[in-house]
């Protein structure tokens, strides 16, 4: 297709798909003339998770470019693309302040960690952003004066288990890898709301159900 | 207690009290002569409860006061005195832009509800910001080209359903219908990111399990 209608197919003005183009964000079409260039479904894909990254994720074009090397990196094993990919997006602002409380909620997670059986999340430990946010939030409220037990933590870690068993289930259904990669990317940037609002709602629901609607 | 042992207690400033006090986010002491006043776990827990709102959520200081308003209106049932002090809070942005995406979204978080047999939120409706968050975010989906069918949602939506009864469990550990409401709100300002952070954790120990950890 031209890129008139990738314009039209994907949303995205011409103008913004050129700079795109300029930011290496999107691969160049196949030229068929000087000025012409061809574009096929990779370039509509890849047009809508960039879209999705700098649209609602608001992630730096510099980061988005760096995600997409790593959706790309075919020299790496599935579960270190995908790592690679979701870690270099922007994470929730979270350090171990190296206090007290920081120091009980690493043993804390690590307790967790050993009890749920995931073992690779424990090895993998600091070297994961994801990790460190964890033991930040911990922290945090600890400090507040909100702590955590394990034995509250376990059942949401449970569930979550459950959620992310689901969520490789519809990765599964792309046929290519580098696909699989950027579903993953769109996860993570797209369904956070989504997770918290259906929660915040079954919780009203539940409500209802135990106290009544009044 | 003196205001000296709040603050100490509390990990709070006591400029900073004095300010939540002039503000009406913290009752006043019972005063004991002119220039002091006792306060009691009551004020503590408050107190831990504005800061996590300021502080981790941040609230407006407006915002906390209306907040605060419905976790003591004693007038309201238990599930009116939730809803009211976690939807005063602040809701990710989100708006029914009037479009065929917004139709769609609609209907399809509609028929989900339906086949969730969760009735109450079918029945409020637009007048909860979290399902107009939802219908805004499965519209943005559409949008962007990431639609979600209620097939793929529903697992979800299943698995928010059993945390939001761990949630109320946590809820119902909790003596007086104040405390209650109070815990919901820290649930709501405090625990997301740690929920978000768990399904990452997740997903990278279900990647190792399913294509090795390499």
């Amino acid at each position: 297709m031209r890129l008139k209608e990738l314009s039209e197919r994907s949303g995205v003005p011409t103008a913004t798909i050129k700079y795109y183009l300029r930011e290496r964000l999107l691969p160049p079409g196949r030229r068929v003339t000087a000025t012409q260039a061809e574009y096929d479904e990779s370039h509509l894909r890849r047009l809508r998770l960039v879209r999705a990254m700098i649209q609602v994720g608001r992630v730096p074009v510099a980061t988005v470019r760096e995600v997409l090397g790593h959706v790309d990196d075919e020299s790496l094993g599935l579960t270190a693309r995908l790592g690679a990919a979701t870690w270099a997006l922007p994470q929730p602002p979270g350090a171990d302040e190296g206090d007290e409380e920081s120091a009980a909620a690493r043993a804390e997670l690590d307790r967790l960690l050993t009890e749920l059986g995931w073992e690779t999340a424990r090895e993998i430990g600091d070297l994961s952003p994801v990790y460190r946010g964890l033991v930040a939030s911990l922290a945090g409220l600890d400090r507040l004066g909100f702590p955590l037990t394990v034995t509250e933590l376990a059942p949401y870690a449970r569930q979550m288990e459950a959620i992310a068993t689901h969520d490789m289930d519809l990765l599964d259904t792309h046929p290519a890898e580098a696909e699989q990669v950027e579903a993953a990317v769109v996860a993570a940037v797209l369904y956070d709301p989504l997770l918290l609002g259906l929660r915040r709602l079954a919780q009203e629901v539940e409500s209802a159900r135990r106290y009544g609607l009044e």
